[in-house]
């Protein structure tokens, strides 16, 4: 049995602890965080001071970007591999300690939606063959996809994966602002939406692409900008329509 | 049974007439097409000779949205019912017929991906009941959803679809070039890709919103725009992260 603390208990370290509760290969022996209230939960011992930290095969620190460096320099140097779970920060953002390594789990988590862990993609970074070993075996205990990256990798597909999650929902977010706006049900769009992922499915993007700017159709586009209020919206929908348009040249 | 002609044999024309032909209650009496080959499959008669179009219930004039106009001056004004199927194109595109009026399937329509037009939005005008009720009849033998609205509706409800479908699928397309120039697989994006776009069954998209500049994390961003080499890239980056950051304010 593996055994696992987990350091910040936000989104991830949440949907951590419960992916790993329900591992046959994986304890989690304390959960640490700020406020939480202390008490012990099945196997679990849910902490708010860091003193009362164990040894154990695996420290899972899962705080925020900017806080990685300063929290790891406070956890006991005690032997255990300690991961950080961030997209976007490289591996030696934790410091003086024997074993180091990156669990990052390729997913939007929020605490909303409960994370089917099977499906998300792990990524995984270690600078020795045992901690590699020890990552896998926790990786594959919780998901199917797991693949090694280098922290410049790492970073790289974090960057698209901020392309395709948080700014293909924010132009969600603007066209559910602007139909309510207008008294339309954002509900409409539903099907569309899903369909155009569901398609990347069979075919890429490229092939996928449709729309006024992919047929160079100016008069829609030219239509579409006068029907668009918002300065900053019509600004987006100029940029992103001349990049479709330097794509299909 | 009501009958039906497809004038356009593009995109839409071919899932429509998937779609009719797969309905009890329509039959597609023809098919036009410039350049289609002269032939009767089934109950359906292809010409490429606007001057052999019988009388129908409906024709349906699927040609591009420049084209309307033109096109639908040369067809027979014998009493039949004419609509496009034009999201972004007025009602009155269509002059000098007493019959006229929109079927506008919400949806991207391609054909290497079949559309399943059970789940696709259909959006209806017309300008008496009895021409309402044809068309109603006609959307409800190949969809669930069917709805009115108005010519200054469709042509929001269609600038918002280009948001959400041709936008989010060119910001797909971005990460999937800026992968592939770094050697990274663009399989490893999929499950959050899904992801996205399944959460907003439950909550949404102000709900679903993470990332960097959702938490307004300044240290992240510039990473990122430092490892975009491209300056339109670094422009869309910077401007759709402003558009997050006023949102949450």
């Amino acid at each position: 049995m593996i055994k696992v603390c987990i350091i910040g208990y936000g989104n991830v370290g949440q949907q951590l602890y419960k992916a790993f509760k329900k591992s046959k290969k994986v304890t989690v022996l304390q959960v640490y965080g700020r406020s939480v209230e202390p008490k012990i939960k099945g196997k679990t011992q849910f902490i708010n001071d860091f003193t009362q930290l164990l040894h154990a095969d695996t420290y899972f620190l899962t705080v925020r970007d900017n806080a990685i460096e300063e929290v790891a320099k406070l956890l006991p140097e005690n032997g255990t591999l300690l991961v950080h779970t961030s997209g976007s920060m490289p591996l030696d953002t934790i410091a003086g300690r024997k074993h180091r390594g990156v669990f990052y789990p390729l997913q939007t988590i929020s605490q909303e939606v409960a994370s089917d862990f099977n499906k998300i993609p792990i990524c995984l970074e270690a600078e020795n063959t045992q901690d590699a070993k020890l990552l896998k075996k926790l990786a594959k205990s919780i998901s199917k996809k797991v693949v090694f990256l280098s922290s410049g990798e790492r970073q790289k597909l974090h960057l698209a994966a901020v392309w395709v999650n948080n700014f293909s929902n924010h132009l969600f977010h603007l066209a559910y602002d602007y139909l309510t706006e207008n008294q339309l049900d954002f509900q409409l769009l539903m099907p569309l939406i899903l369909e155009t992922t569901e398609k990347l499915k069979s075919v890429t993007p490229f092939e996928a692409q449709t729309g006024p700017a992919r047929r160079h159709d100016t008069q829609t586009l030219q239509k579409h900008l006068t029907l668009l209020e918002d300065p900053k919206q019509k600004e987006i929908y100029t940029l992103l329509s001349n990049s479709i348009q330097e794509k299909f040249n």
